[in-house]
């Protein structure tokens, strides 16, 4: 299938207009025009080759809502003219036990990206949202449900997710004293599905000028993590804190606020933290997890829940002819929250 | 009453004799005679003030096994000449929601320590079992089941319950794929707790020599931590790590043997760690948490586990008369695995 999009072709190189090919329909395939796609700091990552993996050209995007316009002789979950929506993967072994119990995002055998990684039958690199179509197994293709504004749910694909699958291991509900660390992309989705869920949200920021803006999104508290009163004042005050900071930063300010058998779950960085000390982790039974995106069926569910309680992420529209301007953006945090390409750009 | 035993009286000096007072009965206290006394490397730390936290004289000593020679008027669950153990604790507030679960090890207030803490009542500093006898409140003091051989069960007051805890919180049982770091008092204790729940238990370890040892003690593998093939082949290859090193170290090693949502438990390092890194956290919703001893009903739980199996700690017995050396050999690791004063030397 011929497509059409905007790439990265060399590290350090802007995105470019690109035209390329996906692969011809296969039996269970569905293929999709692109509607919306979001633009996520990892995007930003590849197209840099900042984990040294990056395979140019490079379409990225991987929160991408989309119109199905073909489907295979096999495929029974979707139809021309539904509303979809592809995520951060396209594909996984369906075979292994993660697989299995629908936790495709720790496939034995690695999933499959939906931009920069190889297909699984042809070996084919895949390329990803910014551009005017798609095409990916029925099996990763998401309903998005009625109720959700199409041109705001993008990003639920991946910073959603990536939020509400913590929440939901951790048995998030009302009454759960919820801590977000970083408000960015993925914070700010954690404060709206925390809250959805009826858990006390409490921000924890380094910038008290950012309360009014926490409490608009949800957040029932905001601890300034400055102040050692503040800070002294919620020891032991929190079920779960999710950490959503993409670079190397400290945590054991936040291990005391944690409650007994307490999780701090890390989102954002991956790579390294500043030095650990155990103690508050030992006198309380503390723990430091991490966990990335969510499998299909929890995807599935985190787009019903957030149709269902009217949950959208707060988004920027841009042209794809802003996308490079966008991602200067990015890189010194000025966006609220996430920015999304209007894929009708691209026709201009 | 009158007690005599051995204290530090002072940073850097050896354990002498030492003739104090303990308070008189109250009505729900236990008096015993301590028959044994475990030596624990937190005792160590406390004579030397490594936790800047010691008060002098100070008489060490929480792996106790002792006989009831006296009861308050409102005991029920002891009699005189019950054969009874004390572990760590000797009092917490016995109203939190800690307590109130039968997790005193986490009491809000935090518990009293078996030597070196004020008592709640009266701010006398609690002195330990080194010495001839002891006074605790019925609540904290242990029943000795029969099939437990008494000379060697002192070091379950802490060695066992420290890693029986870790172990039955991650619910370990037949087929759990358990590892085990460092192979001291604590270490050994996992190996055969472990083993007795039903686990398939690996040694991990930097030293080969210590494979016949760990078989012994019930290991049924040994992964010898330098050597990079052994390591890979036992990537996602644990649903727990017991890491019981007591010094700061690098878990980072450890992650990637963890399987997707698998834990690895400190129970031994109360301090820094090498610098963590995230990777294999997030790429497999891993678990870094701490633990420290265990509740009054789950110490209670584990003597009767090690009677009904017959599981016993591997002990040396000393006389109290040696316990300064038996302390310079425990700083070169030179014990298998816990010194155990007889308190019979006491009356020499």
């Amino acid at each position: 299938m011929k497509s059409f999009g905007y790439a990265a072709h060399s590290v350090g190189s802007p995105l470019e207009p690109f035209s390329f090919e996906r692969r011809d329909l296969r039996d269970n395939d569905v293929a999709m025009d692109i509607l919306y796609c979001g633009v996520c700091h990892s995007d930003l990552h590849y197209v840099k080759d900042d984990w040294a993996k990056t395979v140019y050209p490079c379409v990225p995007g991987h929160e991408i809502i989309g119109r199905v316009t073909e489907v295979g002789s096999g495929v029974s979950k979707h139809k021309v003219g539904d509303i979809v929506a592809v995520g951060c993967m396209v594909d996984s072994c369906q075979e292994c036990d993660q697989c299995k119990k629908d936790h495709e995002q720790y496939c034995r055998e690695g999933w499959t990206g939906t931009y920069n990684a190889p297909d699984r039958q042809t070996g084919d690199l895949t390329q990803g949202g910014y551009s005017n179509n798609l095409i990916a197994r029925e099996e990763f293709v998401l309903t998005v449900p009625d109720g959700l504004d199409i041109s705001k749910a993008a990003p639920l694909l991946c910073a959603g997710i990536t939020t509400y699958s913590p929440l939901r291991e951790w048995n998030v509900g009302p009454g759960s004293r919820v801590g977000v660390v970083g408000m960015g992309g993925l914070g700010h989705m954690a404060i709206k599905l925390a809250h959805a869920m009826g858990a006390i949200v409490t921000v924890i920021s380094r910038s008290p000028d950012k309360q009014k803006d926490a409490e608009a999104l949800g957040a029932h508290n905001f601890l300034v993590s400055k102040d050692a009163d503040q800070m002294a004042a919620y020891a032991n005050g929190f079920d779960l804190i999710i950490d959503t900071v993409p670079v190397k930063h400290d945590v054991n300010p936040y291990l005391p606020l944690l409650d007994i058998d307490g999780t701090l779950c890390l989102v954002g960085q991956i790579g390294p933290l500043e030095e650990l000390t155990t103690p508050f982790m030992i006198r309380g039974r503390r723990r430091v997890a991490g966990s990335i995106i969510g499998g299909i069926k929890e995807t599935q569910e985190c787009l019903d829940f957030c149709a269902r309680f009217g949950i959208h992420p707060e988004v920027e529209m841009i042209n794809i002819q802003d996308i490079n301007t966008a991602y200067e953006r990015l890189e010194r945090s000025d966006v609220h929250y996430r920015f999304v390409i209007d894929m009708k750009s691209l026709q201009a």
